[in-house]
């Protein structure tokens, strides 16, 4: 009977670390950590068993292949943000409008961008302090993310804008002006990139995802990453994955 | 009291079926087929679930990218086989020793290589009847799938010998001779391939599958592949997949 009990209220807790957020708790260290992520339910296993995941490090001496790249048509002309906003893993912004690339003849629509510090892929085994995820989604639901490492340097110009509204701790959430974004540049035509198949860095990791690897001199200040690294009170990359049979197109 | 019967019952059987070859039976039709194979066993999922799966269509005009390929280096200079047997699912020659491939600085050892009618990649939407799948392995486990689809033609030289112990049922296994592969040329330096990342096209699935697809005009003879559609009494292609975040290199 005891045994019952206690089996019924590890139940209870259970359920009650289960519903926050309505799903499995994760993060980036101990037993919830990346190692783990694919023990930790179910629709979470492709994080231990998926062949192709993400990050990867990119390495021109071994996994890079020259190819006859088109362009990726960018089409950011007109951001209009929802709200920054704190889930406890990254610093999201959510997009209310525009945002838009084109990839092999297909239409992908901006849905939020985020941030890791240190950033998650590596070249030549180069890590980068910061980096960014532009998330765009197809109507049929395929994820194309565009990622671009920032290089330490003169501050990043959107980050400091944003950053005046960063959240402090998790739940937090800033409505934004609809010109926040108005410094975010990127070209038209994007032909300096590496492309890769994907997934997910965050459970449940699913695959089939585009990555567009940006090959610009970007840089960001290291308060700029400090005062990310201050708000998550933890590293949020997920370690580098294996390639296997995958090649990055450059 | 009944029904306890009749579930234990339906459990020895259950028991029974996917005791043989010690695995869950699978097939090319009905409920066993290859739109339930991640259904037939939790080992199975990823047919039902990967993104990464093959066989594919190959499409000049979608998803094929011009690049700078290396040449897959092959050593097929002293292939000794050991038998030839029918699984049930395909028509296998099994390899005693021979038979390496180099892809990315990497050696692959061939394992083995079986038949496929019709052919399983298609390329531009065409099918092929026949296609011969070459079985490498690396020594941590990697596989690399050459795969050469035969056009209708001539006979192939191989297949001439091979079908001359041609195993007429399921279980049935002949040894072959050391020379028996004697006619099988596959040039040194292989330059004019596709190559992409797949999977197995038989259950388990598994993915990071590096698959190299030959663009030779191979043929094969009508008699040579209804032969073999005769002993196998069914087609054995598993239908194209969704190709999703994958480029094909050429």
């Amino acid at each position: 009977m005891k045994k019952l009990l206690v089996a019924a209220v590890a139940a209870v807790m259970m359920q009650v670390a289960v519903a926050d957020e309505g799903k499995t708790e994760w993060g980036y260290s101990g037993d919830a950590g990346p190692e783990n992520w694919g023990k930790l339910a179910p629709e979470f296993s492709t994080c231990g068993t998926g062949k192709n995941q993400s990050p990867i490090n990119i390495d021109p001496l071994k996994n890079v292949i020259e190819a006859k790249q088109k362009p990726i048509k960018f089409d950011y002309t007109m951001l209009i943000p929802e709200r920054i906003h704190h889930n406890g893993h990254t610093v999201q912004v959510d997009m209310r409008s525009g945002g838009e690339i084109e990839v092999d003849g297909k239409t992908f629509k901006l849905k939020q961008f985020h941030f890791h510090t240190p950033g998650e892929h590596t070249i030549a085994g180069t890590p980068f302090p910061m980096e960014i995820h532009f998330v765009h989604q197809a109507e049929d639901g395929q994820l194309a993310v565009v990622a671009v490492p920032l290089m330490p340097g003169w501050p990043h110009p959107t980050v400091a804008v944003l950053w005046q509204h960063l959240p402090q701790k998790k739940g937090d959430s800033f409505a934004l002006a609809n010109n926040a974004l108005r410094t975010l540049e990127i070209e038209k035509d994007v032909t300096n990139y590496y492309r890769y198949n994907g997934s997910l860095t965050t459970p449940p990791c699913s695959e089939g995802v585009i990555w567009i690897v940006k090959r610009d001199r970007v840089t960001v200040a290291k308060p700029q990453w400090k005062a990310l690294e201050k708000v998550l009170a933890h590293p949020n990359n997920r370690p580098i994955q294996p390639v296997n049979a995958r090649l990055v197109i450059e």
